[in-house]
């Protein structure tokens, strides 16, 4: 049994950026049948730069009910929100003392988010080491990464093999599972769809919501009539993300047959994420209007995770002579 | 009744300057009926530097058998080592995020062990952040501080402060106990004792060794009939601080008057020593031949703190929105 393990953001509803490029993807994973999947929505990290501790909350449940929605079986797998196993923070000082600190302070993501920030805090700065604990305390064999992930991975990676440099074979190094075909899902401005350029779809609006940011994107002013360039078309790059291969080619066909314009576009878009995501959206409003059922499901996956952590650390505890038991 | 906190490095036997200096004043203070005396061996801080683990715990018994053996009374009082609580990271992690970056990189003790060490890894850097963890995890009132670690205190403080700010008083903010009359340990060499220059004194060696240690006092090399100038003899410096007003005057004297040798006066140091700490040293052969006993002190320690922990634990996870219970 391979273990595969995913921390997910919690400061923010996952778009659609997030579900295709990243929960999809892992969801696939999940399902294989050697495979054991850990999700775990990493809030303790999201203390960085959220302090208000009922909108973190909420955001949980918001990517719980993604996760979900879009297939992650919580039977099978785990599910779990990190705060809800707080020992990982103490496996997170014992990787402390084995990080070098040139090593954090050189982190790009670090450097990325001193500049950005106003509140440049020491949590962002050992961040990279509880997400090091996140991944070795669960013993994960495989952490699937985009690039600009890797680096962590390889710190987490670092440590390990420093340990087990010293103490012998304690950690389980974990390996990047970078996804073969990165998919670049554009937002609603051309740009890669984030949170931050606030150019992101959230799948999960009301459909009246959801139409208007699609009619939103961003397009040019070739007129009704005339041939457009599918590949210069957002809403078509949008498309061919959602559709199958053959509606994507007739959509293609149509904007560069002219008399097609872009509203007709937003609109078949409109009706392809309806289609496609009909059954998770079902599912996330009933998840969402019922917290107490999503909290019980957090615990459970909490609680069958914390003998797997529990394991670790005391296998860590002794090999560096700690005798707590 | 009020809380005064202390921690124990337990990178060492604590020496003579230690008992003199930091555990004699301390076991004072905590004699005092309105007071309650919270003492930890900082055993997670010390894998910053002391890596291996049996050298480690070791040195954590050397450290609790000399607080008991100095009169520290476990009973009234509490007497715990860190990593029995490894709890405090949680609260640790909780602080990070609160702490300003810049204030963890201009730590006076950072630059200095930076310079000092080869081995800079995170530990250190985050090193003030876990000894606010263990301030404030535990409601101390007060912490007795030497010049060296105000700022360490300082930094504790501003880091309730900052979450008290935001989310009302839910931490203790502690102050600083400084010692009103800092009483200067010279080493063998005439400079503060302290295990890094190695010229310090541990009473608590066997009489043959601990004769040899004082035979070293660095001395003049003025003959034995002369004058001696008191002030400048660390033997004499040391006998001061052990023996009664009178008997130091007696020896001032004897050196002044001539016809008395630094080896006179160095039989009389050991003479005072033995005396002084006779029952100590008993307590603490005895106790350092019966681990078990020692072990199960510290986890009774323990056991009697952690509810305080838990507690603060609890109230700052209410705060900042954190559901674990």
């Amino acid at each position: 049994m391979q273990r595969i393990l995913t921390g997910i953001q919690s400061t923010n509803q996952p778009h659609l950026g997030n579900i295709l490029g990243a929960i999809e993807p892992m969801v696939q994973l999940s399902q294989a049948p050697n495979m054991e999947a850990f999700a775990f929505i990493a809030d303790l990290h999201a203390l960085t730069t959220v302090k208000e501790g009922q909108d973190r909350r909420h955001k949980v449940r918001q990517v719980a009910a993604t996760w979900i929605a879009c297939g992650f079986d919580v039977e099978k797998n785990r599910l779990y929100c990190q705060s809800d196993l707080p020992e990982v923070t103490e496996l997170t000082w014992y990787l402390n003392c084995f990080t070098p600190f040139p090593m954090l302070a050189n982190a790009h993501s670090f450097k990325d988010k001193s500049n950005r920030l106003s509140d440049v805090n020491a949590g962002l700065f050992t961040y990279p080491v509880l997400m090091a604990a996140d991944i070795l305390g669960y013993d994960a064999h495989w952490v699937p990464v985009g690039k600009d992930q890797l680096q962590h991975l390889e710190m987490a990676r670092d440590i390990a093999h420093s340990i087990n440099h010293r103490y012998g074979d304690v950690l389980v190094v974990p390996q990047a599972k970078v996804a073969e075909e990165t998919m670049l899902i554009p937002g609603t401005d051309g740009q890669k769809m984030s949170k931050s350029y606030g150019n992101f779809i959230d799948i999960f609006l009301p459909e009246k919501e959801l139409k208007k940011v699609l009619m939103g994107i961003l397009t040019d002013s070739t007129p009704l009539e005339e041939p457009k360039d599918a590949d210069a078309c957002i809403v078509y790059q949008l498309f061919k993300c959602i559709g199958s291969p053959e509606q994507a080619l007739e959509m293609r066909n149509k904007l560069q047959a002219g008399g097609y314009g872009y509203g007709h576009a937003k609109s078949e878009l409109l009706g392809a994420l309806l289609q496609r995501f009909d059954k998770a959206r079902g599912i996330y409003a009933d998840l969402m209007s019922n917290p107490d059922e999503l909290e019980r499901i957090l615990a459970k996956g909490a609680e069958r995770t914390r003998p797997i952590l529990h394991e670790t650390l005391q296998r860590v505890r002794n090999a560096l002579g700690f005798s707590v038991s």
